[in-house]
């Protein structure tokens, strides 16, 4: 693979430097993107001429094999910040120093005014999160690694699905599968919502045993090297009621439509009608409560956005979630949703796995 | 079990009312703690008269069952603070507000100046997790649940360990046995780290194959209800050498020293020391290079912290991991890690598991 990490730099010094001298990268996503670098504490200070990434001594050996000579390396053995104030004064020409405003909090901030009186802070929206949002061949290919590990996981649970068991026990048995096939974690906390806990949209896996005629929901993603898929279907427990079958199929309709539908240069708003005209033309418009996707990269939710007030444009290179649902309180919900990579050449779908309705034993 | 939260709620309140007229809560380990609710967007506003909970439409039913009328419920389906800016105008005698310091970013603090400068906002320091850093009884019971959910999947799991699988399938038997046991969720990265790579303190687990001679480290937790637990124990794959055993055997006499001497009222630091004093006599103090612990609860990660830099007194109904460990580059690493209650009446161990040395087939 083409080492991408130092046209990434190069691209945020251009974005930045009109504002400011220099900045401050504080979001470890960020930083993974622009260095590889993958620990859980870290700061990055960029400015036209140097690079020096911060982290612990628990860091030492991993940090220096995964950025080489990227950027100078600085270990601190207390605080992270003590680095900052260190090598700051040592950088010439800095008077105006960018932060992330989303990443960093006000007790933080208010270390930069004082340890850092000597130079001027301004506050910079997305910078990093605007260049992740297309993602680069490399890129769709992790994503695509991390859908075939989730599809391939997902088969193997589907046989073991059955009434009697628990919720926390299925996501124990797709848990376990998703590890046996490489998953390096687990991007959120998995979802297994049976009979009405399958109505919450953000339901939590619970010790609910699965009982004859439940709709079951699984939603979860795997992990490889940093990068996420993301993946729901849902299941019927024995035979599918009429009613079921109806609304199952509107969803999965509802999702190959915005499937087949979405292209880049569409706004998030109406990538998320694709789905939500046919849900509405159906008559269940008022049960899809939520939006129609989201953005998915090294973190499981970013740009951009597929919903009803999302007027922003979906650019070439975007990877989303297409998951239209039907929720009703008491009597369940159905999610199906899969992930997109929006080439120049219209959609290509990452995560393979069949949409008709199971019905499982 | 006593509800607590009301209690809880009033001494917030007494703790911020010398300062401020009322206070916004926005970390949500805190306004879980608070109020009991365990969904993850929410927004909590404490006066001497009033409490109001805002949160979004996907959690419609059950803020209402988890809260009751503890607080006035506010559901919103764009933004969390459009609720806050329509709340406080109706909420009387409010002048100075407070706000977490480290849980608001300088994009919310932005918001809060901007929306509401009406008010003038004063940061707050660590106020909720003060509260959080002794345990009440409820808390300690949630807590040593955790723990045993951890011991017995732990025990389900060595006898399936040994050479040939890789750190991932070891993560994913335990992970399905944690779940088995009711763990409700991961409350860290599960680590599996095996032969050179268990010298890293913070290793991630890897597709690296478990070999003969190997040690190898499980660092995991379980959660219950919220609360969770933590521990870790190292194996060997076959016959231990001499070597790896004398540094196992220091690395269990420190963690008995320290869970015997342990107590409330001393110092982090001290705490601390009942374990590096050991490991430095046998000559591996340059080995340990973490601190001997942290507290545990909502989060893997609170108050108090055991570390030689750690100053603060530990108050009764603590509850702190007791972590020692030595690492070796290359050579690999050792830790042993329990939980302990600090009670009023000495060190009371929450993880009930064996510390002997296992050599694995």
């Amino acid at each position: 693979m083409a080492d991408r990490r130092g046209a990434r730099l190069a691209a945020l010094v251009d974005a930045f430097t009109n504002d400011v001298d220099g900045m401050l990268v504080s979001s470890l996503p960020n930083i993974r993107y622009l260095t590889g670098f993958s620990g859980s504490n870290a700061l990055l200070f960029l400015s036209r001429g140097e690079r020096h990434l911060i982290t612990d001594f628990r860091y030492d050996t991993q940090v220096r094999s995964e950025i080489g000579d990227l950027a100078a390396i600085r270990i601190e053995r207390v605080s992270l910040w003590d680095g900052l104030w260190a090598i700051l004064p040592t950088v010439q020409g800095l008077n105006v120093l960018g932060f992330e405003e989303a990443h960093v909090s006000h007790r933080d901030f208010q270390r930069l005014l004082e340890s850092g009186s000597r130079w001027q802070w301004r506050p910079q929206p997305h910078l990093v999160e605007d260049l992740r949002e297309s993602k680069d061949a490399d890129e769709v290919l992790l994503i695509r690694q991390a859908a075939d590990v989730a599809v391939r996981a997902l088969a193997r649970t589907v046989p073991d699905i059955r009434a009697g068991l628990t919720e926390l026990q299925v996501a124990g048995i797709l848990e376990h599968a998703l590890r046996d096939e490489g998953s390096e974690g687990f991007p959120f906390p998995t979802i297994v919502a049976s009979g009405p806990r399958a109505a919450l949209p953000h339901a939590r896996t619970s010790s609910r045993v699965l009982q004859a005629g439940d709709l079951v929901l699984l939603d979860f993603g795997a992990e490889y090297q940093g990068y996420c898929s993301d993946i729901t279907r849902t299941f019927v427990i024995g035979a599918a009621s009429a009613e079921q079958r109806e609304a199952y199929d509107v969803v999965r309709e509802a999702n190959a439509a915005a499937r087949s539908g979405i292209r880049t240069g569409m706004t998030g708003q109406d990538a998320d009608a694709l789905a939500r005209r046919y849900i509405e033309r159906h008559g269940y418009g008022e049960a899809f409560g939520h939006g129609l996707g989201h953005g998915i990269g090294l973190e499981v939710h970013e740009a951009p956005r597929l919903a009803r007030t999302a007027t922003g444009r979906l650019p070439v290179g975007a990877v989303v979630t297409i998951e239209p649902g039907i929720y009703r309180p008491e009597w369940g919900g159905i999610r199906i949703e899969d992930d997109v990579h929006l080439s120049a050449d219209g959609p290509e779908l990452l995560t393979d796995y069949p949409r008709e309705l199971i019905e499982v034993p």
